[in-house]
């Protein structure tokens, strides 16, 4: 890799994938920075910004190989093989996560899931048995996992999370509302619907100060 | 508000802003931009140059007053006030959406639910209950809503945003794994576990490579 990327970058290489999966099953060959600009809300120069960071410069006027960066993208996103995930907190929101059918065609296995609740450890859930918390440590080591979801409520989730890191998760998916601090080279990526409706909520705002007429004069 | 404000930069304000209620619940008064940058794994230099965006400067070694700059914030994210908010589409998600008690007390009313399923039609799910997807223009209206939250199918999520567009809808909050095409000014944020975790494991790649002894030659 060439030298540090930064988070944001990251954060938009997972789009870039989806964009020319998309592409590709459409029968694209080749997309110009434009064209997945447009599809993704980013300006074109911020493609080629990004993606020169691993080596891949568009051609003005040629574009992208789509087949190439596809491969590129999957290959600097660790996506050429499948890996483990495990679960960890049962309630409503967790079983929509075991639920949800887009993990496994992506490379993602949720191969065990966990609850502190005794009523919960041995039911399937989505196809998935529930396990008792204190059972993770070697459930972790012997399935060589890396990644956990956790699902748990705020209260919980920072002890959690501290409890994972101990067992050699290196990174956490978070649904709960927190802030959770963890150790470098671990991360965490947090998927909060609140903090997604406050941004939201600047932009409706400032469209209403848009609208306001201009004040005449100061204000005393 | 002075110029236009980088989405990354609106994108981080609401954590600065739950940063600074937990600080300010456990008694502080003042934060230094090292302090709060700690907490939330964000360089202090890119605290201050973020918060300057909107004429806040942390004097050095003085830190930020914590009651201004979340009155400041509050305001800056449209947060000194309620807002409506539907939801449209009440599947397994959907149901986790409608239980999640995280946005009352952020200032967040869900006041209707929306499903094109006659069997759903008529229910109460946690409080809420739910419309056929055929009354949602007039309720929008009715009820001055702005803000829709989307947990259908990916395949029906696209001409969903197209319907609520037209219906008023001026920010939505995606959950289906489609990269949702909508016009200015409306905006969208979509809330994607894969695209999450392919970011993570961005890292967990990263770590590995690392961790590999440097080669000694040539591959051939």
């Amino acid at each position: 890799m060439r030298g540090e990327i930064p988070d944001v970058v990251v954060g938009r290489l997972p789009r870039y994938l989806r964009a020319l999966h998309a592409l590709q099953a459409a029968g694209a060959e080749v997309v110009s920075s434009q064209d997945l600009g447009k599809r993704l809300q980013v300006t074109p120069a911020q493609i080629r910004k990004d993606l020169s960071y691993f080596g891949r410069f568009g051609k003005q006027g040629r574009g992208y190989n789509i087949t190439y960066l596809l491969e590129d993208l999957t290959q600097i996103l660790g996506l050429d093989r499948r890996w483990p995930v495990i679960l960890v907190g049962v309630g409503r929101l967790g079983r929509a996560v075991l639920g949800y059918p887009g993990f496994t065609p992506e490379g993602f296995d949720v191969v065990g899931a966990f609850d502190a609740d005794e009523a919960l450890v041995g039911q399937q859930v989505s196809g998935v048995m529930v396990r008792h918390v204190s059972d993770m440590a070697s459930f972790i080591q012997q399935h060589s996992v890396r990644i956990a979801i956790v699902a748990v409520p705020a209260r919980a989730a920072q002890g959690m999370a501290d409890r994972l890191v101990g067992y050699g998760i290196q990174a956490i998916l978070n649904y709960a509302p927190v802030n959770l601090q963890v150790p470098p080279p671990v991360r965490v990526r947090t998927l909060d619907p609140v903090l997604a409706l406050e941004a939201l909520t600047f932009y409706l705002q400032t469209l209403e100060r848009q609208r306001e007429p201009a004040p005449s004069g100061g204000r005393g």
